[in-house]
This record gives structure tokens, sequence and C-alpha cells, in this order.
């Protein structure tokens, strides 16, 4: 084991210096942890399979690092570890969830489920969450409908760390939006983005390794751009300075669909994802829909057109030293690679891991080295 | 009249040199060149409904300059100037428009009013066209939804002017996302952007004045950013050349409800707008989802939500000299002028108009001055 349970400061932002561990083994860690802070059986499932679905594709400021932050929500009591999730539909092709403040994934994927069910009778559903908390990435549930051959769109809204187009003091969330379609034979096409350039995470990593930002997805607190993490109080939206309409634009469809359609936070109103308080319930609301392709063209016609579409596109002339890539092409890479390989886990993260084993008495995450042996490379 | 129909050289980018009409004038002189170029009402009426709409809102670019270019496709029998529209449903909440290749407006048209009637059924509604050709400004169709009552998405796509990221070819149209929701009241919330930063139009523009085009917008042939229209082989799409990826996967998502859905041209096989040829349909699919906020959550809070968000966006503090405006904001402020003042056409733009009057044997568009008299301001 490299990570040092005394000293962080010998931190390395190098993955190879860091664990890894199999992705099965993450995977019972976080449902054990969780199941030992109080969660059931549902919640604690829902959120490890978001988690190290996330953090096997290499999302990984999403991914199993949240797993702290998890059990702390749970144990203050702002998740109910033990949600009564509820269904109603106002319409045929239309439901809510409502998640009784449980975690966001057991709600996402319940909401992704009716969704699905309905699309199968309908075409296409929609289904919204209410009473929700934060629910990882919003890819995991649009992947989850691509998996059993559906489209799919997610949405949410997020703590207001980006400004509106023009202004100075955080206004959005990075509000991300998620599409995914089914591909037979092959991963699905996976496309998930903040309407940011950036996300609030790499101001916090890049302020403390004095690391300059991008030019033009900062600014400072007078409202000029500013590429010193340090000095940054907000994020410009997607487009930039002068084009940041269209993030922001972006960013208020999230806030529209998830929260106005839901009576929910919006992203300027919302109680903070990092507290204090880890007792209040934050009313997150979330957005999802679902198609049937068959609803609109012979599926062997649309898997067809998907992959003529595909294969043009990465087979795009690239600048020098580039390769053109379709959405999802990297992250099913990373993915390959951690299936075999084990997710690597940050010295900070293993040591919070190693603390979590002993206070809620779970076996403690084992470390492996090579290849995972023993474990079935499944499609996961 | 200012305008001088012998010497196009005089022309003036400044909108106060150029001759104004009412928009009324204007919808009834397009609806009369389209009939006599051969379109049956319903085709007139759509198209002119629409160009009319998009140039009262000032987005000059996908408005009534369009007309020359309607009646070359109609008269060159790309267009159908008398299609048998066709809805067909594969399942309760979906259907499809067939165009039978008329104008991309008339079937746009058709296709929110059927996926109003279905969200009016069961909650939400998508409806794809096909064999359809441009439609003008996505934004007319959201807004048209909205008008009445219905939160709305128009996505499609579009000729090839924009790479792939790190690609260094066109790929991708400027395909445009636009979202709409009701207010009680007021006029819609109206969203509509390309997925580029800037639309191909603007480097023609700007290469005629040696203008330089804003940084990070486009490329030359080598792939290398430029702000030189004149070497412009291709626009970056929105994100630039860092963050272009986001942008690029949301043209993607265009291609993949819009062509891939409906078994339609994709961006980069598509037959160009421009021609040579103006004989040949060009296949375009196109499509719409509509939801009735009341399939979700009561009226009132939707709409009291709605407005409270739009209250708050609108009230953030700016930077210096700007101030925050909501999307839809800016166009309809131009909107109320132009219906006051009636809408400027540049000299180009009159005197062609001028020489369609003639050989069409339509009554020529009149020049307003001062404000439109005898103008109903109605809520259009």
């Amino acid at each position: 084991m490299k990570q040092n349970e005394q000293n962080t400061t010998s931190y390395s932002f190098d993955e190879n210096d860091w664990n890894r561990a199999a992705y099965t083994d993450i995977e019972k860690f976080i449902y054990d942890c969780l199941i030992q802070a109080g969660a059931d059986h549902k919640s604690a499932d829902a959120v490890a399979r978001s988690l190290v679905t996330t953090s096997l594709r290499g999302v990984d400021s999403h991914g199993i690092r949240l797993l702290p932050h998890y059990i702390k929500t749970l144990q203050g009591g702002r998740i109910n570890g033990k949600p009564k999730l509820t269904f109603q539909s106002l319409a045929a092709s239309t439901g809510t969830v409502d998640a009784d403040h449980g975690f966001g994934q057991v709600a996402g994927y319940r909401a992704i489920d009716e969704a699905m069910a309905i699309a199968d009778k309908n075409g296409i559903g929609a289904v919204t969450v209410i009473n929700s908390s934060h629910f990882g990435a919003a890819g995991c549930y649009s992947l989850a409908a691509a998996e059993q051959g559906y489209l799919a769109i997610a949405i949410c809204n997020s703590d207001k760390f980006v400004v509106a187009h023009d202004g100075i003091e955080p206004f959005h969330g990075t509000n991300p939006i998620s599409f995914a379609a089914p591909i037979i034979g092959e991963k699905p096409y996976l496309f998930d983005m903040a309407t940011s350039s950036i996300p609030w995470n790499r101001v916090l990593q890049y302020g403390l390794i004095d690391r300059p930002l991008p030019s033009d997805v900062a600014i400072d607190d007078q409202g000029n751009v500013t590429t010193d993490a340090n000095q940054t109080n907000a994020l410009l939206p997607l487009g930039g300075a002068e084009f940041g309409y269209k993030g922001a634009g972006l960013a208020g469809m999230c806030d529209v669909l998830s929260a106005v359609l839901t009576g929910m936070s919006l992203s300027h109103a919302m109680y903070s994802f990092t507290g204090p308080d880890f007792s209040k319930h934050r009313h997150l609301g979330q957005f999802f829909i679902v198609m049937k392709p068959e609803a609109f063209i012979p599926t062997e016609m649309f898997d067809a057109q998907l992959k003529a579409y595909l294969q043009a596109l990465r087979n795009q002339p690239a600048k020098e030293g580039a390769r053109v890539l379709a959405p999802g092409d990297r992250e099913w890479a990373v993915e390959e690679q951690r299936l075999k390989q084990g997710i690597p886990i940050d010295q900070a993260v293993w040591q919070i891991f190693s603390q979590l084993a002993k206070s809620l008495d779970v076996a403690p995450l084992q470390p492996v080295s090579g290849t995972v042996e023993n474990n079935v490379i499944d499609s996961k």
C-alpha cells in the first residue's frame, strides 16, 4: 500500500501512485457502509451502483469519492435512508416520483424504470422527481435506459456556482444535461455535460496548486474574467463572456424542467450541498424523458443510421496529434481499463475510506496490484 | 424611398437607412408571392407566418430575407408547393408527419399541432417530421406551443458548417435547440440557440467588410483557430477549441433526434441548402416534444415558480454597463418596436422583393415612415 494514513502532505496527483481496488469490492464496500449508516437495501444498492458506474467511466468528480459526503447526509438526517417512494401520474405518459427525501439515486433509477414502462406502452414517457437530493452523475440514468434499448434525457439543477450571462454573482448550478441512445451490440452513445465550461471542483483543485484556469471560464468578484482560481468568485456559463447566453439558456432550461416544473428548489435558492447543516432536506427536483426508438422508426433502421453517424464522426480528419471521438468514447475506454486494473483511489479518499471502515465496522477495502484477479469482466 | 434599385454599392449596414414595412403588409406580400409561385394556401400561410414571426423578433438571419430562396426552391422543384401531409402514429404518444417534400414550415406547425393534441390527452407528445426541408427558425415552433400554454422543445439539424471537436472539416450543422415555456399574461419564455457560437452568415458578412471574428469561434483549413473570416474553413462548436466537445455533443444530439430517429439526412451528408441544384429534395427531419405543465404540477404553481425564477434572473447584479436578461427579453423588445415602426428591410433585400413583385405579378411592398398606421398591435 502506497498511501500514508498519517501524512496527507504526500498527496500525489498521479493516478499511478494511488491504490486501486476492484469495482465489485468497491460496490460492496459502499453498500456495506451505507447499510451500517442506516440506509435500506434499495438505497445502498442504488448509491453503490451509481457511484461505481461513474468512477468506472473515469468521471471521478461524481464517483466513489462522494461516499463520505453521502454518509454524512445520512447520519445528519438530510437524507432519509429508508424512504417510502411513491409514484403518481397526472396523465397517461407522465408521472412524478416522490423521493421522500431519500438518496437521489434511488429516486433517479426508479424514475427511469417508470419512464421506460410508460415508453413501452406509449412510446415516450416523462417523469419528474420531487423531494429528492443529490443524484450523482446525470449520465447514470440516461445510461440505464439506453442499456435497455431506450433513448433518454436526464436533467437536474444544482448549487449555484455559475453566473447568468452578464451577471457577476453565482446564479445557476452547473446544471447538467445528459442524453443517451442504444447501440445494438455496443456500449450506448452517452453524452453528459455540465452547462458551465468547467466544474467548480476544478477551481478548488487548481487553487490548491496555483495552476491557472483556462481563459474565459471564470470571473472574479468584480465580474472580470480571471484565470486565477484563488480569485474566482463564480464560473462563466458555457460560451464564456461573449457567448455565455447559450450556456446560461441551457442552464435555465434545466432549472425550468427540474425545479419550476416540480415546485422544487431553484439553483439560486437551493440549500448548499456542503452544509453546514446536514439535517435539512434540500427539496431537489429532477427531470427525465425516455423514448422507444421503435415508436418512431424500425429499430434496425435506427441502429444502422446511428452506427453510420458514429462511423462518420470517428473518421473525421482531426487536427494534428488529436483524434475525433464520439461522446462516451473516452469514458468507455477508461471503463475497459478500470474493469481490468481496478479503480484508482487517491490517497485522501483511501484514507477516509479506511476511517469509514473502522467507524462503521465494515471490512476495509483491499488494494489490488496488476490486473483484477477473479474479476468477471462483464458488460456492465 | 431610400433604396437605390440600380446601385447596391450604396448598401448601408445601418438599419436607420433602410426601408421599413408593416408586418401585416409583409405577411401578405410573402403569402402572395408564394401563391403566385405555385404554393397552396396552407404552405404560403405557414411560410409567411414563420418568416414574419422571426423578423418581428429581430432574428433577421432566419426571417423574411429567406423569401427569395424559398421562391427559388419552389420554382426549381426542390419544394412541393402543394404537399399532401400525412400523420402516422406508431405509439399513443408519438407520431410522424410526412412533409411530402413541402416547406418545412407547413410540416413544422402541423407537427406542433399534433404534439399538442397528444399532450392534451397524455401529458407529453413527441412528433418527428420526415421528407421535410428548411423550416426557418426552430423557435417558431416551440413558441407556437408555448403561446397555447405548453412547454416545447424543437430540434433540427442543418448543412455542415461546424467541425466535430478536434476535427478540421465541417461535419455538423449549426443544429439548433429551442425551448419555450408559457407564462400567464406575458410573452412566453423562449430560448433558441445554434450549437455553434456564431452562424455561418456572420462569417460571410464579416468577410465582406474585413471585420475580425470573435476569438475561438472559427478555424482555417489547417484546423487553426482564426479570426479572419476570409480564411475561415469551418465554425467551431459552442465552447471553442477547448470545450467544444460540449457544443459538438449537443449538435450530435440534434443529428440523432432529427436524422437518426427519422431516417433522414445527417448533417454531413445533407444536400446543400444553397444548391446549385434546386430540383432535388433534401430529405430533412425535425423533432418536437410538447408537454402540458399541468400533467406534472398545477398550472398556477408552475406559473408562480417560473415567474419567481425570471424575476430573480432579471434582478441579478450585472457587470458594468450591462443588464441581465432572460432568454427572449431582447427579442420581445425588438418585436414591440417593430410592431409599431415596421420591420426594417435592408437595401439588397428590398431590391430583390421589388423584382419578385414584378416577376410574380404581385403588388410591391410599400415602405412606412414613422409608426405603422392603422396597424393593430395584437398579441401575435
